[in-house]
Order: structure tokens, then sequence, then C-alpha cells
């Protein structure tokens, strides 16, 4: 069975603690593959709710003190319950302060998976901004990106851009599908985090590697099946959520282009 | 007149103080039939936006302490005001916290009308977590879930579910439309309870439970409409917007089916 | 080179401290565009963000006092950083809060222009409600409406509504495009106003007026070419996403009716 397969069986319950811009199309893409999402940051409830969740995002994108305090409680909490915990460091580089919130969690917590485009995962790096804003567009090589940022936290990341890698410091996988309609629809970076975050929940700790790379690439493939329909990108968010929902375990192995190296 | 062509003819304005993840759809499937959302929830105000206001929505779905304050000042305004309170349990399950703030606002308010889904009914029943996560799942008698509701609480009730049951103690009402897409896409069940405001805020209060049961047939056959041009989540919810605002009275009326019983 | 090229070419930081109403649109809104959107507002961070932002919009549609902390914080240092401030005082009528909030904005703050509807300047202008709601719906003069307000406060105005007034104390322009469906949509308005903002941030500030006067201009054929596909409000939003990205300057150029007076 896929990670894929199981998500749809188990339907795992995923909680968000998130940003108020992609909520919305987090919680629908979530229902799109499968999974049960729960969006919730009120301290008091975190640690009930993380009782019942089967993996915790933390996204700083509108990150403001009551929900950084809400995160480190409930990540606490999933570190000891060994629930997956998937971090996006949304615009790290934007602000001092974000980075602050990024380094804490990732030496508080024991933290899964990291997701972010090169210019955030480089600015972990380098401990100062790389790139512009919270899109970042720096011009790099991701893999180096990838392997210098497992060298200094030895935390599995993928590096999402034109190919997205996932390195894991032993396994290095490249992958090559996708739409440049991805870039103009916001949340689809947030949502890829949790819908890793799900494939994750399914999977036991030995394979998130295996489970991660085929979120991303799934993710990738219905992307390029919505952009087939629509590039305007009203439509194509759409068309979207549509193919996620859409998008068979045969179809997807038929257009899959992961390249896997040791 | 039906209550949807009062909603047309006179916009309530609806207020609500409801979850992150929802605002948006609330506010676009209030405006689909005719009525005039507000989000807001700063406590300071809170009195003046009552003031203004025909209807209050109470929706737990991202509950915080300062959101749960502002419930308070609204709902207790609101209920001077005479002016009908909806309650939507979202996930009330999910830890001890939502379960006090509902009990609170059970307690100290006069809630017109409460709307959840069997799981979270049968939780505020049973007084602990009846079935999983948000969106809870448990097979049972919705009939028998209302009424058990009613029972403890004396507050009007709908369980939504694949019936929709209306019960006020006195008639109980059985609603057969409506679609499995609706639960593939976040807010569905927040935007029905937003809908019901609507229909109770041009209703008598003697009225609430034929306007309720109104609404959710309105909503329910719009969502057959809308399913009929997409079954996919994403074009099905663009779809069910536009066919909320299209649905005419004439055939709304020829597709629903209301068994009502005293 | 007309602004929405400038933009396109430029991709200019939008900072939006905005409602969460809005927020997604809001940000697919500006990448439809070429803008690049950032939200945020945690007040810790808002010196850090203004430093790599291009323009700044306030917009008060669910303020909370931590949020207001972070527009002043934000407003300031886009004062001292001359970047464009543009302001959208969202249902300022609904509570003395609002009016509060805005009034200090006016003072504190550097504002380069207001947008609101005929209601919303019109309550500024009496310092007391005008028209109902957060939607307004006065049935005025916006042409006075837009010299009222500047003669008080002495800020660029844009007054929107059938026709779109603007206004700066010495040029008038009056827009004659757009579509009825704007208003069947939640966030058009706000979406108009960092718009607006990403146009003022590629012009030179003694150009504002012209860019504001192209960005609604442009923003409403854009409208009125989504209304062509479909009225209906859950499709005509896709369409307009997908409008704003697909317009060119000869379609907009040909469809524009712009009258400006001196």
């Amino acid at each position: 069975m896929t990670y894929a397969e199981l998500v749809k069986d188990r339907a795992p319950l995923i909680h968000n603690i998130t940003n108020q811009v992609v909520m919305n199309i987090t919680a629908n893409g979530l229902y799109a593959i499968g999974a049960s999402p729960l969006m919730a940051h009120e301290q008091e409830e975190m640690t009930d709710i993380i009782n019942i969740a089967d993996a915790l995002v933390l996204n700083i994108g509108t990150i403001t003190e009551p929900v950084f305090q809400a995160m480190q409680v409930a990540g606490k909490k999933a570190t000891e319950k060994k629930i997956p915990i998937v971090l996006d460091p949304v615009g790290v580089g934007a602000s001092d302060y974000r980075m602050r919130v990024v380094l804490h969690l990732l030496e508080t917590l024991k933290v899964s998976l990291i997701r972010g485009n090169a210019a955030e995962i480089m600015t972990l790096v380098l401990l100062k901004q790389a790139g512009k804003g919270v899109e970042g567009g720096i011009e790099t090589d991701a893999t180096a990106v990838a392997r210098a940022f497992y060298r200094r936290y030895r935390i599995p990341v993928v590096v999402t851009g034109k190919e997205d890698i996932i390195y894991n410091g032993n396994i290095l996988s490249k992958l090559k599908n996708g739409s440049p309609a991805l870039k103009q629809v916001t949340g689809t970076g947030c949502l890829l985090t949790s819908v890793i975050a799900a494939f994750l929940a399914v999977a036991d700790d030995g394979h998130y590697i295996e489970a991660a790379t085929e979120a991303v690439s799934f993710y990738t493939v219905a992307s390029e099946m919505a952009a087939e329909k629509s590039k305007l990108p009203g439509s194509f968010q759409v068309q979207f959520i549509d193919q996620l929902a859409a998008l068979t375990v045969s179809e997807w192995e038929k257009r899959a282009m992961i390249e896997v190296m040791r």
C-alpha cells in the first residue's frame, strides 16, 4: 500500500498551528487527500488536542506571541507522544523575531522534518536573511542547501523549488514534477507541509523519508494535472484541490519523476 | 413569503464570532443568500456591534481566551436585545477547554438554537467525548441525539448528518436532502450555522423552528444542485456558493424533502 | 510603462495588517497582479518587516487591541521610511472603537491614501455613523463625499461604489468601470486597497494619484471581464483572480473609462 492510500484509509488527524492566510486552503487540501484537519491555538487546550492528534504542523507565517506559546506546549506534548512534528519556517528571514522563534522550536522540540524554500532553509544555515521577503527567490543549488541544513541541525529537510530536494543525511531524493502555477497561489507551500505531516502520520518513523518523498511527489503530480486544466491562478487553485482528491495511485506512479541518491 | 425571500429582502446583519478557518466562506455564503455578514471579536466593540446586528453566531472552532471573552460580552448584549443567538460547538469533544467554554455559554446566555453533528451534540449530552476529532463520525441515531440534547438543555437543536434533524421539544423535522460532497469542504457546517442565524433573524421567535428547518432545507438542496455540477471538492465549493445565490424558491420547493413529526 | 507593468516588473513587497476574513483573497489577488504579499501582525517584528516592505496596508476589518498596537509600530516606521501607507477603514461606523482607531491612525501617521465606500468615508467626515453596517449603502454623491473628506483631513481619498472617485485636493477622477458582482464577494474592497498600495509602491509620491487611478481602473476592468464569464459569486471570484492575472495593458486601455477633472 502507498502512503497516499494509508492516509485515505486511516484519515489521520493533523493538528495545524498555522498562519491565518492559509488555514482554509490547508483544511481543504487535507480533506482532499483523505486526512482530518484540525486548527487550534489556545494554549490551554493544546495538551488535549495533541492527545487525539496523529501529527503536528508548526507554521510561523503569521506568528504572534500567544501562538508561539501554544506551539511550545503542543510541541512538547507531541515530542513526548512521539508523533511527527513538521515545521514550516515561513519567511524566517523577514525578522529577527521569526529567527528566534524557529531556533527555539528546533532546539527544544523533536522536529521530524522541516519544509521550506531554498531562501528560508539557507537563512537557517547562515543565521541571517538569504533572499528577499517571504518568497525568497534566491538562485542557488537546492541540494547544497539541503545538505548544509542537515549538517547543521541533523533534521530531515525538504527544500522546495523548481526541483524538490528531500534529504535525511542518508538518502537524497530529487523530484522533478510540479507546475510554476503553484507559486502564484498563496499557501501551496504551507499546504504541502501539512500534506507531508499527513503522510508521516501513517508511516513508521524509520520511513519518514520515504513518506515525505511520496507526499511531495503526489502533491506536485497533482499540481501538473491541475495546470493542464488551467494555468490562471484562480482556476488553478480550484483544479488543484480537485486533483489532490482525484489523483489515483496508478496515475501518480505513471507521472512521478523521483531520482534517489544514497 | 418564505424566509429565504425575507432574508433577500431585509439583508439582516449577522454578526459572526467564528473560527479563522471558515471566516471567508462564511462571509461569502451569507452574501450569497442575501444577508450582510459581519466578523469582529474585539471585546471593546462588542456592545456597539450587537446594537446594529440582527443575529449573533458563536462558533468555537479556533476559540481563544480573548475571543471567548468577546463572546460573553456579545452574548450578554444579544440576550438583552433579544436577537437570535446560534451556537456551533465545533469539536467540543476535542478538549476540556472547549467543553467548559460551551457549557458556560449555554448556562449564561439565552441561546436560541445549537447546531452540530451527532458527535458534537452527543458529547454535550454525555459531558464527555463521543466520536473522534472535530468531525465526530459516530454512528448513532440522530433523532435520539436531538431528543436527548433537548431533554437536558431545553434548547432547540439541529443535528446535521446524512439526515438532518431539527427539534424544539415539540416539533421534530427530518430532512433528507444534501450531498456527501459537503463533508469534503471545510466550513460547510459552520456556514450552515450562520445561514440558520440569518433565517432566524427574519423570523418571530415563536417561529424559529420553521425558519431553521427552511434554512437547513434550502442549504442542503443548494448542495445537491452544486453536486450535480461537480463532486470534486474544489469545484464543488465554487458551485455551492453559486447555487446558494441562484436557488429559487420554486426549485427549492420542488426538491425539498422534509418530514415533520409532532 | 504603466504602473501595472511596473508592479509586474518589480514585484513590490506589500505588507498587509489586515482582517482575518480577507487575508487569503488579498494574498492571491496581490500575487495575481505580480506583487509580493506579506501578512504579519506581531508587534515585535513590525520594524523588521517594514524594513523590507515597499508599502503598508492598514485594514481594520477585524481589528483587536494587539493588532492595533502592531499597526502603530508598523505605521510609525513606514512614515519614517516614507513608503506609502494605505488605510482601509472597514465598517468604521460600526463602533466607537473603530472610529477611535481610525482617527488615531490618521492623526499619528503619514497616511498616503484612504479607500472606503461612501458610507465609511462619510462617517469619517461626520464623525458618526453614516449608513448601515459594514457595507454602508447610503445613497449619496460620492464626489461630494470625497471632497468633504479631503477638506477635513487633507489626505487623498478613493471612494468606491457604482462609480469610483479619486481625489487629492487637486485632481478628481471619476471611474465608470466595474461590475455589481464585486459587491457579492467578500474582500473585494479590501483587496482593492492592497492593489492600490502595490501601484503606489512603484510610483513616486508626486504621482500617487495617477497610480491610484490606474489601480482602481485596472481592477474594475478586470472585474468586468470576470463578470462576462460568470456573474454567480463563487465562479465570479475565481474568474476575477484569473482576470487580474490575465488582463493586458492593451485590453485595459481599450476598456478603461476615466474622466479626469481639475
